[in-house]
């Protein structure tokens, strides 16, 4: 139920109530790998939901929570943020608040927007088999990527104009490039062809340490995705 | 089309691209207003959208839009956390981030919470005539209601401990606070009998100077919600 890693200092009373394969969690795993945080990782059974997960998350339920001295922190986004300001010793995925408000707002924007990957992403997949793939769903899903492609610019990384930097849009929006094979293969949209950068992004983002160890590999999310399938439209 | 409002040092190169009913747009005029920052608002026809409005937020198109020197913020509280930010010496919305990173954590919550009450409001006042509100659309909203009246845990506002602080959260929800009246008349739910103490906390802001000036009155609400209604569910 419980892995427990070894840890930096100052964090051995963070807990983090997840799910492997929720693209929100593997955001905070990735985060917390980045910052070099060590943590207990309590895998959830979102069938069944326990009493620390409800307690932690009376409104929604969900995972990720980011427990702190015993306090929840929930949602995603919300969590890297805290991370960044409770943990400040540690490499900040955010530019530091002083030093460039608008980097940190377009970061922001962006972070939040990678969310779409995953809303049309289920339009893609979700389908019973001969079903057509909507074209609408697949326009919106090009759109998004194309969107997504033109933010990254051709720069290593969405972290900014440092070299390297690997940051906050690109913690948030890494789980979602292992799911692109999905894309392709459910919706026939390849990132590869319609937007060249954003998948170099993707594979570039899959052999980083701390993505490549919290991040299923694409041909396991696309294995998923199908049994995933088959339990929601069989039901 | 354009109103100059008088403007704090340093802000005289804000502009508001806005539309003066949209609650995401006022939840950034109350923050200006809280924090003495002068802007110009240029109205926006979303029906007929701009250059201005398409180039500054290519993405969704919608407002608000904050340019600050020319470059545009995009997403109401965004902007709100950059207005923070960019204006460090102006009242702050959050606690600063090295005081408590928890409380801004809580906060970033519930703000975007907030957006519940609109999404599930829709649901009650979108209908044609005669035709029932759902059940469950009725019962979400009261849920949604009764969490934000449990985290507001009857002090004046969501700002905090400190007495009297109107902070991030009250300038996210305080828009939806001119809604709770349509919410009653369309769907059946007193506020005030469900949440006395949200109801309140929702008079108490709309006394408030920057939410009276920046907000319709309930009745106003009501019956432009009338109009729209009307409107969308005649075309």
């Amino acid at each position: 139920m419980a892995a427990v890693e070894s840890g930096a200092a100052g964090s051995s009373d963070l807990v983090l109530l997840d799910v492997f394969g929720s693209p929100y969690a593997q955001r905070v795993r990735i985060a917390l790998a980045e910052k070099g945080l060590g943590y207990e990782r309590v895998e959830q059974d979102l069938a069944a939901k326990g009493d620390l997960l409800r307690r932690s998350n009376p409104v929604h339920g969900k995972v990720p929570v980011l427990l702190h001295g015993g306090r929840p922190i929930c949602e995603s986004l919300a969590i890297l943020e805290y991370l960044d300001e409770a943990f400040p010793s540690t490499p900040p995925l955010l530019p530091p608040p002083a030093s460039d408000p608008y980097a940190r707002a377009r970061a922001r924007f962006w972070a939040e927007y990678s969310d779409r990957l995953h809303v049309c992403g289920k339009r893609l997949w979700l389908r019973h088999d001969g079903e057509e793939v909507e074209p609408e769903a697949r326009a919106e899903m090009v759109a998004v990527l194309r969107a997504l492609d033109a933010e990254l610019a051709g720069k290593e990384f969405f972290g900014g104009e440092e070299e390297g930097k690997f940051g906050y849009v690109d913690a948030a929006a890494a789980p979602f490039a292992a799911w692109f094979l999905t894309y392709e293969r459910s919706g026939g949209i390849s990132v590869a062809e319609e937007c060249p950068g954003l998948a170099a992004w993707g594979a570039r983002c899959a052999r980083r340490e701390s993505v490549a160890a919290n991040v299923y590999t694409p041909e396991k999310v696309y294995e998923l995705v199908q049994e995933y399938r088959q339990w929601v439209l069989g039901r």
